[in-house]
C-alpha cells in the first residue's frame, strides 16, 4: 500500500477510510477532540500501557508484594519487553533490553566499545542531542579518552579519519534528518571505527532493519514513538556476535550471570543482559510493555511509509503559508516530525493547543509538528493545518496569554 | 517513648495500643492476614502511592499528556521529592534529589570524589553488597584508578591508610550491622579520604542524620523502608558545601543550568540537581512522592527505637528456637532485619509463606525478618515467631512443595 498527499479534508478521509493502518488508533486512549502533533517528545497512552501499569501497581505490587518477582515476571519484563521491541529495529531475540536512561546507555555502549575500535577517540557532532554530547565529553574526561566535537554533518568525516567511536543520531531532533545508516556503517567498518546510534527519534516511526545496515550498538528512548509513559526506561542493542566481548562499566547485579549468588566478582551474564544494571523502574516499565503491544502485527515499512505522507502534508501546507520548512523535503530522508520556522513560533503553538491542537515549539523560531502514524488519521494533520492556516491568517496568535512562557516548552 | 520487648501476645498486644505509631499503619494498603517480614527487600504499597501512581498514569499521562511536565510537576518532581526524602536522613533543603539506580549513583559519587580524595584509590570491602562492588571495580578499570578489595571490616583501615575513596553501606545487607557513621567519617577527614555511603538498608529505619556525622555523600535504595515501589528510582545525597564542586560523570540533560538552551557544552546546575541524568520514570517516581508521604511527621528516633525492640523480639524468640543469630544482638548496632540460620531455611520460609507470612532467604542458610516499624504491629511479629515455632516443632516445612525453588527468592 502506498499513501498520497491528499489535496483536500475529503481526500484526507477517504485515504483514512481505506488505511490498512487505521485500526491501530484503536489502542489509543486519546481524548475525543485532541489532535496529538507531539509524538516525538512524549507518546499518548494506550489502553494496554495503563492497564498494564494499573495491574502492575494495584495488584502485582499491592498484592503479590515480593513475590510479583517470579509470580508476575518482574524479574524477566527488562529482557520480554526488549525481545519485543527489538522486532521494530530489526534485532534478534537476545540483542535488546530494556535499561536505564539513553544518557546512561550512551555512556554504556561507548566506553565498553572503546577497545574494539582501531583509535580511542570518541567523536559527536556538534548539532548532535546535547545530552549526547555531554555524555561523551564526560566519558571521554573520566577515562582519559581522546574527545572530538565534530562540525555538525563531519561526524563521520572524523570517523573515517581516526577510526574511533562517534555517537550518532539515527535521526536529527531538530531538523528530524535521517542518516544513511547502512552507508555509515560500511565507512566506520572501513576505518575500523564503531558507530553507537542513538535511535530516540526514530524507533516505532522509521523502519529501522539494524541487520541489513550492519549496525552493531544502540540504545534509544521509549517514549517519544513507542509510548512507553513519560521517562520511561530506554533501550540498548548490540548485535550477538559482539555483545559477550563487551565489558559494561555500570556492572549491576540484574546483569550477572549468577544475580543470587552474591558473588563478590562480576561475571557478566552472555550476551544482551550484561546491560541491565540495578532494579530497573518495574511500574514505568510496565507501562511501556503494556504500550509496545500498540506494535503488535504493524508492518513498519507501512508505518514509515504513512508517516512520510503525513509528513509532506504538513510541508505541502506549511510551504503554502509562507514557512520555511527546516526538514528534509524528501520524505525518504526525514524521520516522525516536521519543523519549519515562524517568528512568532511560540506563540502561535501556544495558540494551536489553546485550540486542542498539541505541538512543539524550540527556540528561536521552530514549530515542531510530530505525525506518529499509529494515532494520527490524515484529517487530523489536514485540521491542524487549517487551524494553523486561521491563526496565521486572522493573527490571534497576538495575544498576551499565548506570550506567557511556561517552564518547559 | 520507649518499648519494651513482649514477653506473651497480651502484652505485644498492649505495647501495640499504646504505640504512638499506630496510625503510620493506617497509610498502607496491606492485605488482611499478610504478614510482612519483607520491607527490607521490597516495601508494600501505601494508599497515597497507589493513588500518586493512578493520578500519573491516568489523569496526568492519558489527559495532561505533554502539558503535564508543567502542569503536573513532572520536571520538578525528582528535587521535590529528594527534598521530602532528605528530612529522614538529616538532609537540608537542596541537598538530595531522586536519579537512576543505586548502582549507577554510586558510579556518580565515587567518580566525582575522586579529585577530592588525598588518593586515587577506590576502596571496598568484599562482603560489601556485590553490586557496590562490581561498580566500584569497573569505575576503577574505566577510569584507570587503583582499586583495592578489602577484607570484611576492613574498609576504614585501607581508607585511613590511603587517604582514597571508600564506597560502605551504612547497614550491611546480611546481617543488618550499622556502621558508625561519625567514627567512620572522623577517619576519613584525619585521612584525608571520603566515604560514598550505600544507605539502601538504612533510610526509612534507622534515624540517620548526615549533618551529624559529617557524612558528605550518599545514595540510597527507595524502594525497601521507603515502600517507593518495585525498582523505583534511587536517591543521591552531596552535602551542600561540596556538591558544586562535583562533576558527575553521567551529565543529563536534566542537570543542565539551562535544560532547554539545548547548549552543546555541558553547564551543571549549582547544587546536587546536577547529579539528575536523563528524563527520570516519571510513573515510578510519582509512586515514590505519593509513598514518602507515610513519613510525614514521623519521628525516626521513634521509628529506629520500635524496629529494635521488634528486632529485640526476633532475636530472643529466634535463639529460644535455637536458631544462630547472625546479626548484632545489641539492637544499637542493628539495621531494621534480623538474620538467623537453619540448614533447612529455604523450606522452612516458604512454610512461612504458605501461612501468609512473608519473609526472605538467602542461601545457604540465612532467613531474614524484616522488621519495618510503620506497618509492623508487635502482634504481627509475635504472631510470626508462633507460626516459625510450630513450623520448626512440627517439622511442616518438610514438604516436597516448600523445596521448590524459584528464580528468585
Amino acid at each position: 500500500m502506498s499513501y498520497s498527499v491528499p489535496d483536500s479534508r475529503r481526500a484526507a478521509k477517504s485515504l483514512d477510510e481505506h488505511d490498512i493502518l487505521r485500526h491501530a488508533r484503536e489502542a489509543f486512549d486519546i481524548e475525543e477532540g485532541v489532535i496529538y502533533l507531539v509524538g516525538h517528545s512524549l507518546g499518548p497512552a494506550t489502553h494496554n500501557a495503563l492497564d498494564a501499569l494499573s495491574q502492575a501497581g494495584q495488584s502485582d505490587w499491592r498484592t503479590g508484594l515480593i513475590r510479583s518477582w517470579n509470580e508476575a515476571g518482574w524479574f524477566d519484563l527488562a529482557r520480554e519487553t526488549g525481545l519485543r521491541l527489538g522486532r521494530l529495529i530489526g534485532a534478534e531475540a537476545g540483542e535488546v533490553i530494556v535499561a536505564d536512561s539513553v544518557s546512561t546507555n550512551l555512556f554504556k555502549l561507548a566506553s565498553a566499545t572503546l577497545p574494539l575500535a582501531r583509535a580511542k577517540v570518541l567523536i559527536v557532532e556538534e548539532d548532535e542531542f546535547p545530552t549526547d554530547q555531554y555524555i561523551i565529553e564526560a566519558l571521554s574526561r573520566v577515562s582519559a579518552t581522546e574527545f572530538r566535537r565534530a562540525a555538525a554533518g563531519q561526524g563521520l568525516d572524523a570517523l573515517a579519519e581516526t577510526g574511533g567511536v562517534l555517537v550518532k543520531s539515527l535521526v536529527n531532533y531538530r531538523s528530524a534528518e535521517i542518516e544513511d545508516m547502512a552507508r555509515a556503517e560500511q565507512r566506520a567498518t572501513d576505518a575500523g571505527g564503531v558507530i553507537v546510534w542513538d535511535l530516540s527519534h526514530a524507533t516505532g516511526v522509521v523502519d529501522v532493519d539494524v541487520h541489513q545496515a550492519g549496525a552493531k550498538l544502540a540504545t534509544g528512548c521509549t517514549y517519544k514513538y513507542l509510548n512507553g509513559g513519560p521517562g520511561a526506561p530506554a533501550f540498548v542493542y548490540a548485535r550477538a556476535d559482539i555483545a559477550s566481548a563487551l565489558q559494561t562499566p555500570l556492572p549491576g547485579w540484574m546483569g550477572h550471570a549468577r544475580p543470587f549468588a552474591f558473588e563478590p566478582e562480576y561475571a557478566p551474564v552472555d550476551g544482551i543482559g550484561r546491560f541491565a544494571n540495578g532494579t530497573p523502574p518495574i511500574l514505568s516499565l510496565a507501562a511501556l510493555s503494556g504500550a509496545i503491544e500498540a506494535f503488535e502485527g504493524a508492518d513498519m515499512e507501512l508505518v514509515q511509509a504513512k508517516a512520510r505522507t503525513l509528513g509532506d502534508l504538513v510541508v505541502k501546507r506549511a510551504q503554502a503559508m509562507g514557512c520555511e520548512v527546516v526538514s528534509p523535503l524528501d520524505s525518504t530522508r526525514r524521520g516522525g516530525h516536521v519543523s519549519f520556522r515562524h517568528p512568532d513560533g511560540y506563540p502561535i503553538v501556544q495558540a494551536l493547543i489553546a485550540r486542542n491542537i498539541l505541538a512543539d515549539f524550540r527556540a528561536p523560531d521552530t514549530i515542531r509538528f510530530g505525525v506518529s502514524p499509529l494515532y494520527l488519521r490524515f484529517c487530523d494533520v489536514w485540521d491542524a493545518m487549517d487551524a494553523l492556516e486561521d491563526i496565521l491568517m486572522t493573527k490571534s496568535w497576538d495575544q498576551p496569554r499565548f506570550h506567557a512562557k511556561a517552564k518547559v516548552t
